[in-house]
Parts: C-alpha cells; structure tokens; sequence
C-alpha cells in the first residue's frame, strides 16, 4: 500500500512541516504523518512569529531555504522590527499572524512540495531493526517502511491537560494526546521527562472596550521576513495593551488552592521565561501589575488572543480575574487557558545532527526535545529533515556552529548541556550575537543551504550580488572624501561636530548620530552614490562600517575558539583510556559523546582543565 | 461567569450554525458550544452542497433567511443546475465547495451575528427542572443556564469509527466523540437507537490520471442558491468521472471477509441511498460497474474527494480496489474511508416544532433526528432555532406545511413516521413537488421568514417586487395578442407548428418547444417587453405559464387537504376516550401526538377509517 520512503516525518506542527518540506525538496521521497490533515501547522499559542532572538531564526530558517518566513509573511496583519532604538544585532523582527491563514499557507506550501505524501493517522510505534529505523506502525495497525524516521510529536505524547483542579488526556485542546510512542522509546533505552506548558484564555474581540487600552499599531514602514519576493503588508492590524492590577492579582490568588501547579498536582516544568501569570504574581509579588498583549487572531475573526495571561487555575477564577483587567470588563470567553504536561526526550540523547544515538537514522524535532516557541521547533525540524535528507543519500551530516546561526546555538545548547525547563532562544545565549544578526541571515546562510541543496540558485544568486554589492558601496565610502565646506553645515543641523579636514563618507557613519538617510540629506553626490544599491545593500554596509570594530572582535574570538571546534572526536572514542579527566567529566562526555573538543567544552562538569587533557590527547 | 441565554446551542455543524444564527439574528441571546471552534462547519463528507431535492432545501433556507446559501455561495468552486433537461420541479441546484472556505464563512458569518456567544467544551449533560430544560452542564463541571437548549450532535454520540476490524471512538475521524449525553437522555425517558454513515478515502489529485476520466464542468452559466446579492462564479473548477469495473469489484469482494457491515459488528443501519461500494457490489451484483465522481476539496488544495466509492473495508483492500479504477492506477491515500456509528434518537419523540415531547425547551436537530445529509440538517437546525425563539418569547412555533416546503416534508415525515435508517429528502416524497421548487423557494417562504423576525425587510421588499413583476409579465403575455404573419415564420425556426389566427402570447408559452429566449428570438416586440423584466423574473412567469395546469391541480389537492391540516389537535387530547380508533392507530397516536388530523393521517397504521373517526370526534 505504500513505497518505501526515505523520509517519514511524524507530527504536522512547525517542526514537522519545515522537516518534511526540507527532506522532501532536497529530493527524498518523504511521507508526512499527521493525526488530522485539517490542523496541519496550527498555531496552538499565539498568533506571531518571531520577536527577540526567534526573530533572527525565523531569518535564519529562511535563508537556509525552510518556508516558515515565507508561510509567515503570507499570513502576516501586523509586522514589527523589535528594538530598533538598540544595536543591530538587538533587532528582531516579530509578524502578528492570522492563525487560519498561516495553517492554510503552510498546508498548500506543502502540498505544492514535489516527493511529498500525506498520510492522515497516529504513529503508535517506531519500526526499529538492527538498531535502526525502518520506518512506523500505525494506529490501524500498518507498518510504512521508510530509511530515516523524524519526531516531531510536540504536546502529543501523553499530553494532559490541567484547568484548576480538573485534568483529561489531549494533545491541545479539543485534540486527542497520542499514545504508546513514548513507552517504546523507554523499552529501546529513551530517557524520558515531563514537561509542561501553557496557554492563556481566548475572548471575544466585541466584547472589549479598545479605548480603555494602549494601542499598539504595526511599523510605519513594515517589512517582512523572507529574504525571497514575498510582500510587506500595505495595511495592518492593530495589537491592544492593557494591564493587570491588583484587584486582578487578589482575584487570581483566590483560585491558587485549586492551581494544578501550586499544588503539584503538574510535575513537568514550564517554560520560566513564557510563565502563567499566577507565576508571575507569585515571583515577582512586588510588581503591582503586568502587561497584557491583545492580540487579534486574524483579519476577519474577532477571536482574541490574551497574551500574557497564560493560566491554568479555574475557569471560573480566570474569568473573574479577567474582567478586573481595564477593557475587560465585559469580556466573554471563548474558551479557558488550560497547562498541558507532556513528555519530552532528554536532547542530551542526540547528536548535534538532531540524530538519536540509541537508535540510528532516528531524529527527533522541536518540543519532544525540550524546546518551548514556534521558531525554536521549526529549525529543529528543519535541520532534523536536512539531516535526514543527507544520512540517507550517504552525505555528511550538516551542523550550524554556534558562530554560524542562533540554529547552531539551539542545537548545541540542546545536545551538549540538556534542558530541565522548556528551552527558549534569547540573544545572550549567543556568544557571537553581533555577527548573528536578523540583517545578514541570507549572507551567512545562503551558500550553505544552497550547498546542499535546499537553497535555490535563484536565492543564492540573489545573495552573492547582495554581497558583491556591500562591498563595492563600502569601498565607495571609503573612498569618497568629504570637504568640510560640503558637509559642515548638514552636519550641524544633525547636532553633530563639524569636521575640520576631509574625512571618507564611512568614517561619518561611524558616528552614532549618522546613518545613510542622514548621509543622503546633508550631500547630494553621496545620495546619488548610495542610491545606486538597494535599502538592503545600504542598511549592510552602514552596520558592517559602523560596528566594524565589534564585528573584527567577534570574528577574531570564533576564529580563535574555531581551533577547538575543528578538533572532531570520534563518538567512539574511548573516554576510558585518558585517565587525567575528571570522573563527572568522563561520565558526561560518555553519555553525551560530543562531536568536536569546542562542545566538549560547553558540557556543564566538563572543566577548563578537562579540556586542556582532551586537547593534549587529541592532539598525540 | 456566563449570563444567563435565551437559547443554547450544542454542537456547530450544519443544524448547529444555523440554529445558532436563527435564534441570534431574532433576538435571542444565545450560546453556540462547540467541542473545537477550529472545526465549525466542517464539511466531514463530501466538499458539496445541494443536488436534487436538496438543493430544492437549501433555497428554502436562503428564502427564509437561513445561512446555509450564502456561505456556499462563497465558497463554491463550481455551480451545476441538475437535472435542466426535466421539468423544473425537478431542477436542482448543486455546488462544489472549497472546504476550507466553507468552514470559515460560516465562522465569520457566525462571528458576526450580534447576540450570539461561542464556548468551546463538551456538553456532558442538560441541565433540566420541572421537565423543562433550562441550561446545560459541561466536561468542565459548568452550568450554564438558559430558557432552552438545542442539541445538534451529529454523529458525536458516541461514535465509533470501523475501517475494516478495526474500530475505535470518535465523532469524525481524528476527533474525539461525545460522551454522557446518551445516557442521561435515556435516564430522562428518550428511546435512543444506533445508526451508521460512512465516508470514502480521501487522495492526492496529484498522483490521479485525468486524461482516463470524463471531464464534468460546471455549468456555462452558473447559478447560485441564495435569493441576496451573493455572487455568481466567473471561473470554475471541473470534476471528474470514472467508473469501477470487474477486478475492483473482486478486490472489493476479498475484504467482504472482514468487513464490519457484513460481519455483523455494525449493528446501526446506514443510508440505503448513500451506500457503501461494498453494498453497492453486493445489493446491485448485477452492475458491472459503478461511477466514481472525482471531485477537488478546494480552490488550491490537492485533496480529492472520490465520490461513490464510500467504504469501511480495511484500509488496504480499498487502496488496491481504487488503483484499479482507471485513472487511479497511481493513487496516493491521504486517508482510508471508514465507517462511523452513533447514537440518534428516534424523532416521533418530537412535535413538529423539533421540540421534544419529553423535556420542554428542548429542541433536537440534524442527524441525532436520523437524518442523514447536510441540507437535511441544516433545515432543522434553522426550524429548531427558530422555534426555540419562538418559545422562550412566548410566540406561537413556526411550522412549515408539507404543500408550503420540502422542510415541511422532512418534518412532517420524521415526526409522523420516525425512520429506521437514516433519512434523506428526495422529490419523491413531496407530494406537491411541483409546488415546491427551487425557483420559487422565496416566494413560497421569504414573507413567512420576514413575519417571524428573520428574513431581513430588503429580502421582504425584493420578494415582493419580484411577485409584482412576475404578476404584470404574465398579464402582459396574456394580454399581447400576435398575428400568424408576425411571427409563423419564426415558429417554423423552432420546429413547432405555425398559428392560423392570433394568439396570446402566453398560450405559446405552453407549447415544449417554446420558452421566453425562443419568444424573444422570433418577435422583437416581444424581446422589448419581456427585457423590462429580470431574467428570474421571466423565468417565474414562464414556469407559471408552462404549468399552470399543474399547478393549479396541485394547489386545489392541498386546498382540499388543508381542511385536515388545519384541523388541530392539542397535545394532551384523549385519545382513550375515542372508542372507535384500533388499537394500533391509539397506539401511535398516544405516542406521537400529532398536532393535526392531516398529521395523524400520515401516521402509519392510522387507517382512513382512524381519520375519519378522528374528523367526526373533532367536529363535534
């Protein structure tokens, strides 16, 4: 009934549709399993993409090649470059989406993927044989033969929904939870933990009073994620602020004796840096009130979704909290936020391809690995798809390092340290944000994607003009000199100091009170000059002048630390035979089998001394 | 937390929308509860609207202000008039629809109707006092009153979904059935039975041959169902044809062996008119082939819905019968069909308004009533909301006649006669189908919709205007006489006899050859006085014209019955005290309690002789 695939992709979320399109345009015949074609890639949570660090891996995911940039921009009503007051590697760019059509998009992107099948049923079982999967069995029973096997289960497994004292088994709300996967894992060897997450309450958008709340429009000048032809919006929907207050915190205590949480009836952590708001009462109890985000869940739904106020007490204590909060007053709810505990893999149980090392040519994608956010779980799924793609057609694994991509920083972060709470992006995780940014993702990215053939040509050629471009505009400002007596006046209406003999045009831009739009409005030879390249063009090469001595730094840093990171260790190595390392060091570097000596040293309990012994070693 | 409703809600698919907009848009402050807003509207069968009889429905329920028309209008993908080559009783409107599409214009046109409230849970019991009911209790343990509740639960209750041996719960496939209700129902008295339907696979048009099959367009030019300003479609999507043959009737036949129909593990009867493939080979053994309607889901989507071929066989047996179909030789299943039973309540436990006898203010509507169809269930919903409007304001229930509408019909029979398999509406079972046609569904009932609150005063001043035109045209054809050399030589053109002395114009009009284009074609004074009207118009007094004898047999027929019809019997009559009724008709009298002697006359094993015992008690 079916062909032997190569790929099959189990779980039809964020993960799942960007592995299954990746493998599937990469040339792998490769079968997506779903429990309900009509939910394919649902927003469960909220109705956005990006913002600060998810941003840059939405960028990064689409200059590899992946669609969630273009599926977002698709869906977009509402587009934001977060923290533009703030450097460069600070922006993020963050689009409110409308749920169905993001769902919608994504579904015909799919469907429009050549190699691609559907198959509508739950996976209840991993085919394994010598210690490598062949494939799944099925719900009915079938067994689908294939070469690689990605997980992507999400909430799924076991999943169990909490709303005050009440609880039930389900994979989101209104979904059944799948079962039996997750024993199997166990019987094969899996660790395995709990972890929980959560979701605030909808309402409906008429029963709001709007000029009670802050609102927040999207930027005057939009722009869009992919670095492909997609189209910024020519008109937005607004997101509402509010805020709680006190009688709502006394309203939300009044239920913590019922909280699933509080009283330890959920057992799984949740994500610390997305908390309910009873969490947020409870830790930060100085803070008399926390910001609400209302945010539209589409261009024609009044469905509302409450962001920031993600709980699990009663329904009834939610809607008496929620109608304390100004605008709300006469809020009627759709539904109740509700947690949901789930099962997840300790990722310390992967190799840096997203590959299990229990069992071979099996990967494992997004939540079931620890990992809390859309775009966290759509680059897993990306790269787990690639890898799958490559392992199965013979070809080396393809890792991001933590310098290449905020990707590579996820990924490694996973593999080499584990996660105990669901893991979250944020710049500071990254060492080397300045070169991560959201601007250059194409520049760093591209050729790699199109290498192994995931990018297009058409993208990659687009990126190699782009970068021919920079270049030749940055060697034109540093040529161009500028007299005084051209600029001086310009320069004092941007209250900047006047300059005393000619200076290159890049040396101004390094200025912080000059940019290009400054630099077009006080010379007009310099606009005819910048205005020969494109925004794009423009944009790169003032960050790549004006934070140039930062950029060398950090190039300098990975250059120097790169030395580790090229030193491979083979995961057979015999941790045994060097006798010098720490016992906790050989206990983790056995279990976690890093791929090179740089992850050996981010393992926690691996010392600095410890590498220095595996240098030495390795380097006999 | 909740207000309390005038009318609840449970369930939102086709009865459930339009229960819950009936009863908003006339005022009712109402609650829609639904296991999953992301599915409202689903169309779970086939991607298709209307055809005969039912079409005939659905423009019954446009006429009275119903829904169901205007959101297939906007989501159709393809529009056929069936049966054009018959009268026009039997002229049936048919659309394609993109499923999607329909799903979400119905969200929106839900989400816009002032007064109506959504809440996503299970409903697990009503909640009832003093035999009335008076609100409902969910899986969460809330009540929610209101003065009454109706129950359109589909196939929910506690579904069971068979593919082959194998079965498990669910309400629809990858959805969760609905549990408790039953029980509590039958607690509280209701006789409850099991029936079944069932859907065939869904495949990938990608991997379909359609160069084997017959194409089946849309119409040139394509109509639409509702009677408001909706928009017909400028470019459609075709549908294909195919048939079965010998070898995948003997595929079909090596799973007979484990098939659950014919191994006795459904017990519920399914569709004698829907049936499965596999009852179709086996009741029809003679037929050596079957045809396969090859019909797209969408606009954009690859999802193939193949029509006819309906089966719960195991899931490989139907994937090795399709690819013998030609044209599927290399079709991909996205999902096997299946087989779903649940729970349905016998409808002689209602009156006419779908009110149950039993509890008060409750109302039951769709296929918990044993029908089967979305038009079927669409029509009892809009009657059950109207109805339960009308109750909770203190007016009178709106009843439709069999003679004012095939809703009329489809109650009428279900209350009067139950059924014992699930039912559909044919144009056999009107009696006064020439009265009831698609033409002049708003003319029939758009006043009746616009005097309960319903129907909007422009529908009301346009179905008036139209039946003022309808009334001068046909005046005017009576009224304009031609002579024999204006318009012999014309006649000649169509093929049809030439006059010898004047005639009207409408005594043409009656000849088959002949119709308004034809009039127009031969006299151009004619064509200016027939252009002054519209194209409907035109048509409704050429209908009128053509079949006046028909017409006015049909409508002395229901003039002659309306005497029974109008003859009421109230709901606690004694039946006992009628000593001449057999036993039998006592007997179904007493459990029925039909609201007029005409009702009481359809009722089986009420004989003319129980009629006219019945006809002389009451004119005493």
């Amino acid at each position: 009934m079916f062909q032997e695939y190569d790929v099959i992709v189990v779980g039809a979320g964020h993960a799942g549709c960007e592995a299954a399109a990746a493998a599937a345009s990469m040339g792998s015949k490769t079968l997506l399993v779903t429990m309900n074609m009509n939910t394919i890639a649902q927003m469960s949570c909220n109705p956005a993409m990006g913002g600060v660090a998810k941003g840059q891996i939405v960028r990064e995911i689409d200059a590899l090649g992946g669609m969630s940039g273009i599926v977002s921009d698709k869906s977009m009503i509402q587009f934001r470059m977060l923290n533009r007051s703030k450097g460069p590697a600070m922006w993020s760019p963050r689009t409110q989406n409308d749920r169905m059509r993001f769902s919608e998009e994504w579904r015909l992107a799919l469907e429009r993927t050549p190699n691609l099948d559907f198959w509508q049923e739950m996976v209840k079982e991993i085919l394994v044989e010598n210690g490598k999967a062949v494939g799944v069995k099925t719900a009915l029973g079938l067994d689908i033969r294939a070469k690689a096997v990605v997980l992507t289960n999400g909430t799924f497994l076991n999943g169990k929904i909490h709303i005050g004292e009440k609880n039930f088994g389900g994979g989101r709300t209104a979904e059944k939870s799948a079962t039996g996967l997750t024993e199997q894992l166990i019987t094969l060897g899996f660790e395995a933990g709990r972890m929980k997450t959560g979701t605030p309450p909808r309402v409906d958008g008429r029963s709001l009073d709007y000029s009670k709340m802050e609102e927040q429009p999207g930027d005057a000048a939009p722009g869009k994620f992919s670095y492909s032809d997609t189209q910024p919006l020519q008109k937005q929907i607004s997101c509402w602020i509010t805020y709680t207050n006190d009688t709502v915190h006394k309203e939300l205590q009044k239920g913590f004796e019922k909280s699933p949480m509080f009283q330890g009836r959920i057992k799984g952590l949740g994500p610390r840096y997305c908390p309910s708001i009873e969490d947020k009462i409870n830790r930060f109890a100085e803070r008399d009130r926390h910001q609400i985000f209302v945010e539209p869940e589409g261009w024609n739904t009044v469905e509302i979704y409450v962001n920031g106020f993600s709980t699990s007490l009663p329904e009834d204590v939610q809607y008496k909290a929620l109608t304390r909060i100004p605008g709300f007053e006469k809020a009627k709810m759709f539904r109740p936020g509700y947690a949901i505990e789930y099962d997840f893999f300790p990722p310390t149980q992967l190799s840096l391809s997203l590959e299990t090392q229990l069992i071979q040519n099996l990967y494992f994608a997004g939540q079931i690995n620890g990992t809390t956010g859309y775009e966290e779980a759509a680059c897993q799924g990306l790269m787990a798809g690639i890898n799958a793609h490559q392992k199965v057609h013979g070809k080396d694994p393809f890792i991001l390092k933590r310098s290449d991509a905020y990707i590579g920083v996820l990924i490694d972060d996973l593999v080499s340290k584990g996660t105990q709470e669901p893991y979250r992006m944020f710049t500071s995780r990254a060492e080397y944000r300045i070169l991560l940014r959201q601007d250059n993702a194409d520049i760093r990215l591209t050729e790699l994607g199109h290498s192994i053939g995931l990018a297009s040509d058409e993208r990659n050629d687009k990126v190699l003009a782009k970068k021919r471009d920079v270049e030749a505009l940055t060697n034109e400002l540093n040529k161009t000199k500028l007299e005084p007596d051209m600029i001086n006046e310009g320069l004092e209406g941007l209250q900047t100091s006047a300059i005393r003999e000619k200076v290159a045009a890049s040396h101004l831009l390094k200025r912080p009170q000059i940019d290009v739009a400054s630099l077009k409005s006080i010379n007009a030879d310099l606009e005819k000059l910048l205005n020969k390249y494109s925004i794009e063009v423009q944009e790169q090469a003032e960050i790549n002048i004006k934070y140039d001595s930062y950029i060398e730094r950090e190039e300098q840093l990975v250059q120097k630390l790169g030395n580790l990171e090229n030193f491979k260790i083979r995961t057979d190595f015999d941790y045994d035979r060097v006798k010098a390392l720490s016992s906790e060091a050989r206990e983790k570097l056995k279990r976690i089998k890093p791929e090179t000596v740089g992850q050996a040293s981010r393992i926690s309990g691996v010392s600095p001394a410890d590498v220095s012994v595996l240098t030495i070693y390795m380097g006999k």
